[in-house]
C-alpha cells in the first residue's frame, strides 16, 4: 500500500510539524507531542484534554481550540498516549479551575489517563474524567473491555468545550459531558480494510464483494461479515442498530462519520439515506453533520452517531467554535 | 469496488438529497440540480454562480455561503453541468447588480458556462465570467483545451466571494478573480486510481510501486510514472514544479489538498514537506489549508497549489465566510 509518508516512525512528528506550520493559533510540542491553545491556559476556566492513537484526524487535535478541547495528545497510530504527554497537557492548560480528560474506551487509554490523573493530582491539578464508549456494535473487543468510544466522542468535546466555555465548573462540565456520552450511540461500516504505516498492507482481510457491520475505529472486528449492500440498507443496518440500544425521545443530533477513504458525495448520499430512516422511525433531527471527523486512516466506509439532546445541549452544540477540524461562529 | 451508494444513476441526486437534509441553510433543487445560498438573491450585491462535474466535493456546492458562492449548479460525476441548471442558478441569485461566472478549464464546462452566459444576458442578466486554469502539469489534456483548471478554484471562490460580499461592482469581482487565478498555480500527485460509480473499477492504471506525477482531478493522465517517492520527494517535485512557472516575490496562500482518499495525518505529514521547501525556495507563507477540498473522490494523493497575494488578496481571504465546506469568522 502507498502512502504519502516519509518513513512510518516520523508519521506523527511528521504530521505535528505540518499542524505547527498550518495553524499558528495552536502550540504544538513535536517533541512531546502535546498541541495546546496557544491562548491557555485561560483564566477562569476549566480546561479539556483528550488524546489517543493517532490515524482519527481531525479527532483529538483537530479539535483543539476556543470552544472544545484546550489540548490533545496524540499517540503513535491506533496507540494510546502515554501519561506523560497527558500530564504536561494538563499542566499547561490548567488555570486552577480544574481539567477534564476526556478518555475513549481503549484499554491503553483508560489506563493511561488514569495514571495520569493522579500523576497531575500529585502535581496540585484537580482531574474529572469522562469515559466515552458509544458504540453499540460489541460488547468488549480487541483493545476494549466494554463498548467502544467513537463517533460521540465529538459531541462530548464540542458540548463540554461549550460549557467549559461558559465558564461552568469543573463538576458541571464533567457532568454534561457524562450526559452527552450517555445520550448517545454508533455504529459503524466498514467497505474496506485500514493499513497503517508501521504495517503496511491491511490489517484484515475484507473480501471484494463484502462488508463489514459493526467495525471499530481500527478495524477490529465487527458483528458479521455480510454481502455488499446498498446505501439504504446500510443506512437501515446502523440506525436499527443504534435504535435497538436506545430509544430517543427528543430530537438528535447526528453525525454520519466518514472513515478516511469514502468520498463526501456518497457520505451525502448515506445522509439522505440516514435521514430517511430516522423519519421512518420517528427520530427528530435537530443537526446533522457529515463529513470525515472521527477516522480510521485509510478505511471506507461510514458511521452513524446518534445524541439524544435538550434545549441545554443544543445551546451548546450551536455554541461558538474554532478549531481546525471544527469550526462555526467566530 | 464498493462504494456507499445505491445505484450509480442516482448518485448525484442523492448526494443532493443528503445535502439538503443537512444544510437548512443552503436551497437545494435536487430536481433541477442547483443548490442556492438560502438568502439569495442579496440586495446590492455581486452573485458568483459556479459548478462542474460532481466528485470534488466540496467543491462546488459546499462552498455555496455567505463570503463565497451563490450558487453551484452540479454536473453527473466528471461530467459538465447543463446551460439549463446554470441559467437557473443566475436567475435564482442575481439582485441586479450582476452574476460572475466561475469557470473550471474543462472543454464541457467552458462550452456550457459560454452558452448559459448568452441565454442569461438574454434575461436581462448581466454576466462575466472567469477561468480558472492553474494546473501547471500539462497544457492540454484529455478534457482540456490549455491548462486545466484545479485547486486554485477555492481561492478564486474564496476571495472572489469575499469582493462580493464587500459590494464591489460587477467589473471589480471579475477583475479580482481573474487574479487570483492569475497568481495561482498547481500541481498534483496521485497514488491511486479513481474509482467512477458510473465504470466501478478504476478508471487507469497505476501499478503497486509507481506513483503519477502531474495527475489531474478527474484521474487524466499526469507528466510521468514514477517509482514511488517519500513525502519529502513529493513536496520538492510539486514545489519545483509550480515555481518552475511563477516566481511569487510576495507572500503566498497554500492548499494541501487532498485528492480524497489520503489520510489526514499524511497530509499534515506533507504539509510540513511542504513549507520545508518553500523556505528552502525562499518563498513565504500567509496562510495555510491543509485538507481535502478539491478532491478526485476514492482517488489517494494530493496537490499542492499556491496563490501569490497582496495586503488586498490577503484581507479577502481573511474575511468571514460560511460554508459546509469552508468556514471561519461567522
Amino acid at each position: 500500500m502507498k502512502m504519502l509518508i516519509n518513513v512510518p516512525e516520523t508519521v506523527v512528528a511528521d504530521a505535528l510539524r505540518g499542524m505547527a506550520a498550518a495553524h499558528p493559533e495552536l502550540t504544538v510540542d513535536v517533541e512531546n507531542r502535546v498541541i495546546v491553545r496557544r491562548d491557555a491556559p485561560v483564566a477562569g476556566k476549566v480546561a479539556l484534554v483528550s488524546g489517543g492513537g493517532s490515524g482519527h484526524e481531525p479527532l483529538h487535535g483537530g479539535f483543539v481550540g476556543p470552544g472544545m478541547l484546550s489540548a490533545a495528545c496524540p499517540g503513535e497510530v491506533f496507540t494510546s498516549p502515554v501519561p506523560d504527554q497527558m500530564v504536561r497537557a494538563a499542566a499547561a492548560v490548567d488555570s486552577g479551575a480544574g481539567v477534564l480528560f476526556i478518555v475513549k474506551n481503549y484499554t491503553g487509554d483508560v489506563l493511561n489517563f488514569d495514571m495520569a490523573a493522579e500523576l497531575a493530582e500529585d502535581e496540585g491539578i484537580q482531574v474529572a474524567k469522562v469515559l466515552v464508549d458509544d458504540d453499540v456494535a460489541v460488547t468488549d473487543s480487541l483493545y476494549t473491555a466494554g463498548r467502544r468510544g467513537t463517533g460521540a466522542t465529538l459531541f462530548v468535546e464540542k458540548i463540554a468545550g461549550a460549557a467549559a466555555d461558559e465558564g461552568r465548573p469543573l463538576e458541571r462540565v464533567e457532568a454534561i459531558a457524562r450526559q452527552v456520552n450517555d445520550s448517545s450511540r454508533s455504529f459503524g461500516v466498514a467497505l474496506s480494510a485500514v493499513t497503517t504505516p508501521a504495517k503496511g498492507s491491511p490489517t484484515f482481510d475484507l473480501p471484494a464483494g463484502e462488508l463489514e457491520l459493526g467495525i471499530g475505529i481500527h478495524g477490529e472486528p465487527g458483528r458479521e461479515r455480510r454481502p455488499m449492500m446498498t446505501s439504504g440498507e446500510i443506512a437501515e443496518a446502523a440506525v436499527d442498530a443504534v435504535l435497538s440500544d436506545f430509544d430517543p425521545r427528543n430530537p438528535v443530533l447526528v453525525l454520519v462519520n466518514g472513515m478516511g477513504a469514502t468520498p463526501l458525495l456518497e457520505l451525502y448520499g448515506f445522509n439522505a439515506e440516514v435521514r430517511r430512516v430516522l423519519g421512518e422511525r420517528g427520530v427528530a433531527v435537530a443537526r446533522t453533520l457529515v463529513g470525515n471527523y472521527v477516522t480510521s486512516l485509510d478505511m471506507a466506509g461510514a458511521s452513524v452517531t446518534l445524541c439524544e439532546i435538550d434545549e441545554e445541549l443544543l445551546g451548546l452544540w450551536d455554541a461558538p467554535v474554532r478549531t481546525p477540524g471544527l469550526r462555526w461562529g467566530m
